[in-house]
């Protein structure tokens, strides 16, 4: 039986609205806690029946989000449909918002989301600031733009890119050619930014207006992955966190985002001053806000469902002085350690403090498997004890 | 098909175990959000497939608790066996133990929170404090007793009560009589405690005997229901709250209790001085412990996974001077104003740091619905928003 057919045996007039929502990654599987709280259903669409989500989450579909049938028959039977990931394609998300149904964040914000050239388009218009960019048409086309920014610079798809892949960075004509996907007509060119380190403004904003934004984080990246989180980021002058925040909440209204929305950006240094520059937005929960699990009084999964649903935000605020999130990422030994409730005997008896997700994924290097986070008063021994957990479950430490 | 056929599809071996609760209520549903995140899997044996824990874990089997068989058969599939409630056969439970499935906790020590017969027993030689009690075998037999402790008396089903049922307070042989149960061979009669307030010990224990106290915590009792709970217990003394956590911790060990044992307390005054008498226990997570989803570093419904798992007990620290908890119990007009989520969207708009936590349930004049929690510095601010939030969810305000 199609779990979708057994949807009318959960609407009674007693029990909450359900969320729909596309992608069975784990950003759907950690909306399942807050859900069981607020007394809400989630309806998730898979494409396997062992995927992250799936597991956890009574009712699955199982199916593609590029298959626009697949996607608009489990919206209708939902009350709104949200996204783990930002791959459905536009044209059916305007398709399902035009029958009538709630899709937030909608298309017209979500483009922004999916389209590289599109999102920086629009920030350049709103004068948020962002690194310089080009359209380029061919490796060729690169040569003029590296000419005002200077070699190297960064190559990304405009489409369907995330955690570092669709992205390289390229000191020629000669190495743009070979990173050139086939059949991309376009790509952007961006100038390398040469950044302090980088940020992360979370928000949130309601189909009504509301809007809430947790502290400004730090963030660190391996290879174009999201690898910690300081929150909030240490010594972060008060004047750019707050020009941070500010940004966030103001591409949250222009861009009429509905839920999380994740602002990463460069912190740089400009006429001797600390700035920031907007490098990528995300319109759904984000690694760089899986600290707010424990750390803050409403964490981004609650807000992402409560801002879909239209209901009132919660308070973004932290609920320590510090929150540290690493991530584990396999490593080079993981295909030989694939027991990672096994590792969990050894990570909690060394530190029954450090708060530990794992993803119910098949182990793989280099595969986001789970997430540490520990929080308190001491930064620099919170991110001892959270880097040590997430390397003996990534398996790269042995004790 | 029925989903205990389809367990083999959970199992790879990068996946972790599977832990069977019998029982659909709020306490298997509260145990979904630790499982979630610690990438184990629940398995529940609900009644209906509405019930509160059935609609937010995949794996649910139909069966009644009292149905040797269909326990078994759930055991059987699942890597440990823990419960939402204590009303399985203790026959049941030691067929299940014999044929070597693990049963967390033993029926060994269950039988202490099903029989209070069995429990005022132990309690006494174990040397612990307790009302003075007898087991009564009639009507008139409550008499004698009463001769020694005074009428009012207490009288309870030796097995089978909880919320307040199964429980009268009688002040003469004809009241006993009245309340007497067709069929009950013997109930236990006890002295009426003139306490000073209820308190509740809440401590964890693992196979190993590893073991974990939270925070002593008050507890009010309303028509015998747990109405409110705050944490810690205000202005407890500190040598009485270290006695009743050391009680708790001795019974957890004497009776060799897995997962977490909640032992209610009445808090008197004997010889002038401040002492605790052992009311109740109960061996899973108990109403008293709903403070510690968002009040401690470990929730009980983690605690009680990691237990019965026997994984490293978590840190039972709380992270914040004061949590309050007040359930939600259907007032009067909750039949007229069924629509809980409807209601959220106030109790959300007036206090964006309230934590609602909603069932599921179908509403029910004087049911456990939900509950909320607050947290933070203020205990008396906490304790007016999360009586106004739980109030106006109950439908006792209408602002």
């Amino acid at each position: 039986m199609d779990p979708l057919d057994d949807l009318a045996r959960w609407r009674r007039p007693d029990v909450g609205p359900t969320v729909a929502v596309v992608g069975g990654g784990q950003l759907a599987r950690m909306m399942q806690p807050p859900a069981v709280a607020l007394g809400v259903r989630l309806a998730v669409l898979a494409e396997r029946p062992d995927d992250s989500a799936a597991q956890v989450i009574p009712q699955v579909s199982i199916g593609s989000h590029l298959d626009g049938a697949a996607v608009t028959r489990f919206a209708e039977d939902c009350d709104v449909l949200t996204f783990d990931h930002e791959h459905v394609p536009t044209p059916v998300l305007e398709a399902i918002a035009a029958a009538g149904h709630a899709v937030r964040p909608g298309p017209a914000a979500l483009v922004h989301a999916q389209d590289k050239a599109v999102m920086r388009r629009r920030l350049t218009d709103l004068g948020v600031p962002v690194p310089r960019w080009r359209v380029v048409t061919s490796p060729e086309d690169v040569a003029p733009f590296a000419a005002e920014v200077g070699w190297p610079v960064v190559l990304k798809t405009v489409r369907g890119g995330y955690d570092g892949r669709g992205v390289a960075v390229v000191a020629s004509v000669e190495e743009a050619a070979g990173f050139w996907p086939d059949g991309a007509d376009v790509l952007l060119a961006e100038e390398r930014v040469d950044f302090v380190r980088e940020l992360s403004a979370l928000v949130a904003r309601s189909p009504s207006g509301q809007a809430a934004a947790w502290p400004v984080v730090a963030t660190t990246q391996v290879d174009g992955m999201c690898r910690e989180v300081i929150a909030p980021a240490p010594g972060l002058d008060p004047g750019l966190a707050a020009e941070a925040a500010a940004i966030a909440l103001r591409i949250a209204g222009e861009l009429d985002v509905v839920g999380v929305l994740a602002v990463e950006l460069f912190e740089v240094v400009r006429d001797g001053r600390p700035a920031v520059l907007v490098n990528e937005l995300a319109m759904r929960p984000h690694n760089t806000g899986h600290w707010t699990i424990e750390g803050a009084v409403t964490s981004q999964f609650e807000q992402h469902l409560r801002a879909v649903l239209d209901l009132p935000l919660g308070d973004p605020r932290p609920v320590a002085p510090w929150a540290v999130m690493v991530n584990v990422v396999g490593g080079a030994r993981i295909e030989s350690h694939p027991d990672l409730h096994r590792a969990l005997l050894h990570v909690m008896a060394r530190d029954p403090g450090v708060k530990v997700h794992l993803y119910g994924k098949g182990v793989r290097v280099g595969r986001k498997l789970g997430h540490v986070t520990v929080f308190g008063d001491d930064l620099d021994g919170a991110l001892a004890r959270a880097r040590h957990a997430a390397d003996f479950l990534a398996a790269d430490i042995d004790e």
